[in-house]
C-alpha cells in the first residue's frame, strides 16, 4: 500500500514545479533544467505567475490552471508561501509533493509552527509530502530527476535514502564520477510526512532495487522503523550509515547500564534485530552496496585470494581474517590442478599467487578452478598495475567466468589495483557487475557482511521474528503483571525517581527474581536480632537519601561474621556517612544475608525513547565501567536472543566453566535477563532498572539479586 | 654517512642499464623508456651485447665499455648472470646497483644461495645494493625513474618505501591518478643489502621530503630498525602500513603472553617506541602521509568544524570524537563575531553551520575566526555540492586565509565532498597544501595521527629515550646478573625448555621478587610438615612432567585450613591427577603459602626474534584470554614506561583503588615489570617468563609471584 502511494514520487504522469523560475540561479530554475536534461518523458508544468515560458515550456499561473496528466508537484517558493501552494495542490486533487523549500522545523519555533501547518493540510487533502528542506527524487531508470543538484547517475540497482540532502548532492557527484549505478536516490528532508521507515519498505519492493542504502541521524518511531526494517530486510539488503553516534549531551547518568548504553547502543541492537548492516564510512556504504547488489552471498566464511603479486595478497588476507573470515584451505585436487597452469615459482596454496608475468588466460583457469573447489566460498582477484597485457582483458575475463554456474552461490569481488591505469577496467568490472576496488584491504570489510547476511537469512529461516506478543509471555504467564502494577501502586510519593530497596524487593519477588533477605536496622539495637534471624555472615549497607554509589563513600561492609563485629561496623559505617550526609538523609543501615557464588553479572534495562526497554548484560560488580564488557538487546527477547547476549560477552563465556572453574548457572541468568525486561515491558512508568551484582551460583543454585535499582519516570512518581 | 651513500641511487651522475632491450615487451626496454622520457637529465647508458641503439641511445657491448660518467647501474638479466653483472659493476667502479630481475630468495632454496653470492660480491666490491626482485627508484625532483613502471608522480614531499614492487606500482598509478606529489618512491625487493631502516633513515635526511610513508611485511633487523627509525621520525614523520598482521601460524603456544602477543604486539610495542604511526589502510596512509606533510602539527585535541550542511558535519564529528579529539569549544567573543556574518538560522556554536546560500567570502570570515579564536587547535573545512558557487573559489580562499600567521601552528583540512564536480578545486588545494578528502569521515584518524605525533616529540623534549644502557640497570646495581646466571648455571638438563619450580624461585629471588613459601611433598607424609612449618592456609598444586595449565585438570586446590583437610586433599588431588597423567610423570604435591591480596595480574616476557624481550602486563588469574585486558612494551623499558603500561590496562588502572576498594602497591607492580624485562635483559637463553597470578597487596604491601613459569631455549637448556 505504502509502496504504491509513494511510486508517484519516481513514476509520475506529470510534473508541476511551482516556484518554477527563469534565473538559472535559483533553485526553481534548476528543478525544471533537471526534468527537461536528465529527460523525464511526461509533460512537465513551470508555475510561475509572472513568466510565460522557462526554458522552452509553456508556463502556467497557478497550480489550477495546470491541466491533466499530473499526479506529482515540485514546491520551491519562499518559506510562507508554501503553505498556500501546498493546499492549492491538494485543491487540484495532486497527492504527491516534495517540498524543497527550507525554512521550517530547522530553523526554530516559528519554523516548526509552519512545519506543523503543512502537516495537517497534508492530512485534510490525503497528500503524501516529501520534505520539507530536502533535495528531491531521483529514479534513474523511469528516468526522473525533481532535484536542483548538476548529475545525474546511471541506472543501476542500488537506492541511496538520505536524511541529509547535502549527503544526497555529495553521493549524486560521486556516483557520476565513480560510474555506480543508481535506482533511486531519495532526499528526505525534516520528514513532515513521509519517514525514512515508509520509503525504506517502498523502495524495497520496487521490483528494481538489489540494496537499499541509507544515511541515517535518527529514525521518527523507533517501532516503525524496526518493523518496516525487517520487513524489507528479509527481501533486500540494507546497508545504513548511521550518522551521530558521539558522546552526545553531558546529561548526568547515575546508572552503569544508561552510561554504558550512550546513545547508540538502541540503534545498534535495532540494527542487528533487523539484518540491517551497519557502515562506518561513505565508503563502506558503497563498497557494500555494490557487493550486496550485484554478487550472490557466501555460504560460509572461506575465503579464496587470487593474485599476482604476493604484497598485494597480504593485505587483502589481513582484512580477511580481521573481519572475522578465513582462508579456505584448498582440496589437493585444486592445488594439484593450479600445479600444472602456473610457474614453477608460483604458489598453488591460498592466497594462490601466478606472479607477475601470467595472463588473463591464466586467471581464467585459476578462477575457475577455485570456483570449483568445495573448499571455497568466496574469491577475492587481485591484480597489480603491471604492463604485461591490458587490465581491461583481466576485467572481461572475470566478468565472463563469473556467468559461470560454479559461481551461482560464490561472490567474486576483483581488485585492479591503482587509480589511473585503472578506470577502463573498472567500467567493464562494474556493468559485468563484479565490484572492483582500488586496494585489497576494502574486501574484508565487504565480505563480512556478506556473510554476515547470509547468516541473518539463516537464522529467520530458523525461528520466526520475535513479534510483541512474546513468546516469553506465555511461558511466564500473566502471573507477574498484576503483582507488579500492586508494587507500583503502593509506592508513597517519594522525592526522586528511583523506588525504595523494600519496594524494589518486592517487585523482584513478583516477577520471581530470588534476593538475599534483608531489613532495614534503623538504629544499632534493631541489627542484631535481624541478623540473627537471617544467619550469619551478613552484608550491612548505608540506607540513605541521595546516595547513587554506596561503595565510593565507603558505605558498604561485607562479610559480618559475629554479633560483635556487626555491632562495631554498624557505628563505624554511621560515622564514615554523617561525614558526608546531613544526619537527616541517614535512615539506618539495611542488614542483608551474605550471597557468595560463582562469578557476579550486571543486569539491566534502560527505556530508550525510540526503541523501548535496551537490556544489558555484562561483567558485574565495581568494575563494570572500567571493563565495558556488556552488550545490548531491544525487548521483547527471546531465550535465544538471551543466551546469545550471554556468548557475546566475556562474562557470559565464562559462565560455561573455565580452566577448572565449575560451570555457573547459566539458564538461571537468561531467566533474569528475560524477567527483567519483562518488567520493563509490563510496567512502562519504569525507565531503569539496574541489578548488580547478579549472584551467579553453580549450575543449578540459580542466582541472586543482591544489590538492585528501579528508577521510575519522574513524572509518574510524582504523580 | 649511509644516507650520503644512498643518495647516489636518486642522484647519480650516469646510469648504465645492463640488459636494456629493443623489444617494448621486455623490462629492460621499459627502464631505458622511463629513464628517457620521464626525463633523466644525466647520461643514460644501455649495456646489450646484441644491439648498437637502443630508442635513439648508443649501446654497450658491456659495463666495461661505458665512459665516465657512471655511478648508478640497474640490472635486468635474468637470474642467473646477475652475478655476473653485479661483479662486472665493480670492476667498472659502480658502487651503486639496482638489481630489477627475480629469480632469488623469493623462488626457494637455489635462489637464495644465488642472493648470497649477491651478497658476498657486493661486500667485496663495496657496492651498495637495492633488490633483487624490485622495481627500482623514482626521484621526482632530480627527476630520475629506474623503474619499468608507465608513470611518474609530480614532484612533491611525501617519500614512499615499500617492500613489495607491487604496491610501489599501484601507489604510481594512484599518484599519477590523484595529483599527489611524491619526493622518491623506491622498491626494496629482497633486500639482500640495502634495508627498510637504512633506506627510511636516508631518506629522512634528503632535504626533500616531509614525510616518509612505507609499506612493510618485516624488518630485517629489531634494533636497527628501532634506532634507525627513532632518529628519523624526530626530524621526519615515518607513517608505516604493516602487512601480515594475522593470526599466522598455527603453532602450539604453551603461555598466555605467547599466545596474547601474536605476530604483531612486537612491532605495535616498536611502532611506538619510535614514534612511528600505523596505518591499517592505504587509504589511511596517504591521507595521513598527505597531512603530515603540508600542514602544522595541532597544539591540543580541540577541532573546530566549519561547514555548510549538517549533516556532512556531523559525519566529521563522530569521526573525530572516536578519534578521542574534542570539538572546540569556542569562545563568546567568536560566537559574537560569527553572528553578525552569518545567516540568522545559522549555527554559531561548533560545528558552525554557514548553511547553503553562503559563499566563499563568509568562509574566508570565518575560517579566520575560528583560526584566532584560543580553543581552537585545528580547523575542517567541509563544502557540500552545491550550485551557488564554483568549489575552485573556496579552494582559493582556504589556499589563502591558511598563509595567515594565525594558522601557523593550527591545520586546517578541507573536505570538498563529491568526486566529479571537485577535481579542479581539489587540485588548488593540494597545490596549496591543504588535504582534501572526498568525505568528511575521513579527517577523524587523520587529525588524531598529527595529534599523536605531537604527544611524542613534546614527551621526547621532557625525557631522553632509554638507551641500551638502562637507567634501571644502575638503579638496581648489577647485583642480581651474577645471581641470574648461577641459577642458569645449576638447572640440570631436563627434558623441555621449561625450568622447574625450585628454580623458577631461585631465579626469582635473585631479582628481588618475592615468591610465597613453598615446598615439594613427594609423598603424603611430607606435606603436613612443609604445611606447618609455613602455616596455614595453604595451596596445593600438582608436580608432573608436561602439564601446562593445571588448573584445567584440577591440579590445584586453595585455601587448605587444616592438616585433615590437607591430608584429604593431597590423595584427591593425586587420584584425578591419575587419570590424565602417568604415574611415573607424577612427582607429588608442591605446598605453598596461601597468599590473599587486593588484585590478580598477570606479568609476561616473551623473547620477539626481531625486537628482542617483549613485556606484557594486565587482567590476570583464569581470565587472562577471556579478557584480553593486556598491553605490550619492548624492553629495556624506563619506569615511566612501565607506569603507561598500567595505564593502558583496565587491571592497571584500577590498582589505584576503585569505588570504595583501597589503592593496591602499583609501584610494587612497577618493580615487578622492570626486573622481569631485567630478567630477560640478563639472560637471554631465558625466552619466556609468565607471572600469573601476581598477587598485589594493598598499598605498601608489594606483591608476590605465586605461579611463575620460565622457558629456556631448547638448544640452550639441551646443551
Amino acid at each position: 500500500m505504502t509502496a504504491v502511494e509513494l511510486s508517484v514520487f519516481f513514476k509520475p504522469h506529470g510534473v508541476a514545479v511551482i516556484g518554477a523560475s527563469r534565473d538559472p540561479q535559483k533553485l526553481g530554475h534548476g528543478v525544471v533544467r533537471n526534468l527537461l536534461e536528465y529527460r523525464y518523458t511526461g509533460p512537465i508544468y513551470p508555475v510561475n505567475p509572472h513568466a510565460d515560458e522557462i526554458l522552452g515550456l509553456k508556463t502556467y499561473p497557478s497550480i489550477a490552471a495546470v491541466p491533466d496528466p499530473v499526479d506529482l508537484a515540485a514546491i520551491i517558493v519562499p518559506a510562507k508561501h508554501v503553505e498556500a501552494a501546498l493546499e492549492n495542490c491538494g485543491k487540484r486533487g495532486i497527492r504527491s509533493v516534495i517540498v524543497t523549500s527550507g525554512g521550517f522545523r530547522e530553523t526554530g519555533p516559528d519554523g516548526a509552527e509552519r512545519e506543523d501547518a503543512l502537516r495537517r493540510i497534508a492530512a485534510q487533502y490525503q497528500i503524501r509530502v516529501i520534505g520539507p528542506n530536502c533535495i528531491g527524487t531521483i529514479d534513474a531508470h523511469t528516468p526522473l530527476n525533481t532535484t536542483f543538484v548538476i548529475g545525474m547517475p546511471r541506472p543501476g540497482e542500488i537506492a541511496f535514502v538520505s536524511q541529509s540532502g547535502a549527503v544526497a548532492a555529495a553521493v549524486i557527484d560521486w556516483a557520476r564520477g565513480s560510474g555506480v549505478g543508481f535506482s533511486r536516490i531519495v532526499s528526505l528532508g525534516n520528514q513532515a510526512d513521509v519517514t525514512e521507515s515508509q520509503m525504506i519498505e517502498a523502495i524495497g519492493q520496487d521490483g528494481i532495487t538489489r540494496v537499499i542504502a541509507a544515511y541515517m541521524e535518527g529514525v521518527s518511531d523507533g517501532l516503525e522503523f524496526l518493523e518496516a526494517a525487517t520487513r524489507t530486510a528479509r527481501q533486500t539488503p540494507v546497508v545504513i550509515l548511521k550518522a551521530g553516534r558521539g558522546r552526545g549531551g553531558a546529561q548526568a547518568i547515575a546508572s552503569h547500564t544508561g552510561a554504558l548504553a550512550g546513545d547508540h547502543a538502541a540503534y545498534e541492537a535495532a540494527f542487528r534485530r533487523a539484518g540491517i548492516l551497519q557502515a562506518h564510512r561513505m565508503e563502506e556504504l558503497f563498497d557494500w552496496a555494490r557487493a550486496l547488489a550485484w554478487q550472490p552471498l557466501p555460504q560460509g566464511r572461506r575465503v579464496a585470494v587470487l593474485t599476482n603479486a604476493g604484497g598485494a595478497a597480504i593485505l587483502a588476507v589481513d582484512a580477511i581474517e580481521e573481519a572475522g573470515l578465513d582462508l579456505a584451505p584448498l582440496t589437493e585436487d585444486t592445488r594439484a590442478f593450479l600445479r600444472q597452469r602456473v610457474f614453477a615459482a608460483a604458489s598453488v596454496n591460498n592466497p594462490v599467487d601466478i606472479l607477475a608475468g601470467s595472463g588473463p588466460a591464466t586467471y581464467a583457469l585459476c578462477l575457475d578452478a577455485l570456483l570449483g573447489d568445495e573448499t571455497v566460498d568466496a574469491v577475492v582477484v587481485i591484480q597489480t598495475v603491471q604492463d604485461w597485457f591490458a587490465p581491461i582483458s583481466l576485467a572481461e575475463v572475470i566478468g565472463e567466468v563469473a556467468t559461470s554456474p560454479l559461481a551461482r552461490h560464490k561472490p567474486i569481488l576483483a581488485v585492479i589495483m591503482g587509480l589511473a591505469s585503472t578506470n577502463e577496467a573498472t567500467q567493464v568490472l562494474h556493468r559485468k557487475h563484479i565490484p572492483n576496488f582500488a586496494f585489497p584491504e576494502r574486501v574484508g570489510s565487504t565480505l563480512a557482511a556478506m556473510w554476515q547476511r547470509k547468516q541473518w537469512l539463516d537464522a529467520l529461516s530458523v525461528e520466526p521474528l520475535p513479534s510483541k506478543t512474546l513468546a516469553y509471555d506465555q511461558e511466564m504467564g500473566k502471573m507477574t503483571i498484576e503483582a507488579g502494577l500492586e508494587v507500583l501502586s503502593q509506592r508513597n510519593g517519594q522525592e526522586a525517581g528511583w523506588m525504595s530497596p523494600e519496594q524494589v524487593e518486592m517487585l523482584l519477588a513478583a516477577y520471581h527474581i530470588r534476593t538475599p533477605s534483608m531489613g532495614l536496622a534503623p538504629g544499632i539495637e534493631h541489627a542484631v536480632p535481624l541478623a540473627t534471624s537471617m544467619g550469619y555472615p551478613v552484608v550491612l549497607k548505608l540506607a540513605a537519601e541521595g546516595v547513587t554509589h554506596k561503595t565510593d563513600i565507603g558505605g558498604i561492609a561485607l562479610d559480618i561474621t559475629t554479633p560483635r563485629q556487626l555491632q562495631k561496623t554498624f557505628k563505624s559505617l554511621i560515622k564514615q556517612a554523617s561525614k558526608h550526609i546531613a544526619e537527616k538523609d541517614i535512615k539506618g543501615i539495611y542488614v542483608q544475608r551474605m550471597v557468595r557464588g560463582e562469578t557476579e553479572l550486571i543486569v539491566g534495562v534502560v527505556r530508550d525513547p525510540q526503541f523501548g526497554p535496551l537490556v544489558m548484560v555484562g561483567t558485574g560488580g565495581t568494575r563494570v565501567e572500567m571493563m565495558r564488557d556488556v552488550t545490548f538487546e531491544l525487548a521483547p527477547l527471546t531465550r535465544e536472543q538471551a543466551e546469545n547476549m550471554l556468548d557475546r560477552t566475556g562474562a557470559g563465556r565464562l559462565l560455561a566453566g573455565y580452566r577448572g572453574s565449575p560451570p555457573a548457572d547459566r539458564p538461571a541468568v537468561v531467566d533474569t535477563i528475560l524477567r527483567l525486561a519483562q518488567i520493563a515491558l509490563d510496567l512502562p512508568p519504569i525507565i531503569e532498572i539496574e541489578v548488580n551484582p547478579l549472584i551467579v551460583m553453580r549450575d543449578g543454585g540459580g542466582v541472586q539479586a543482591v544489590d538492585a535499582r528501579v528508577k521510575l519516570d519522574r513524572n509518574d512518581a510524582e504523580r
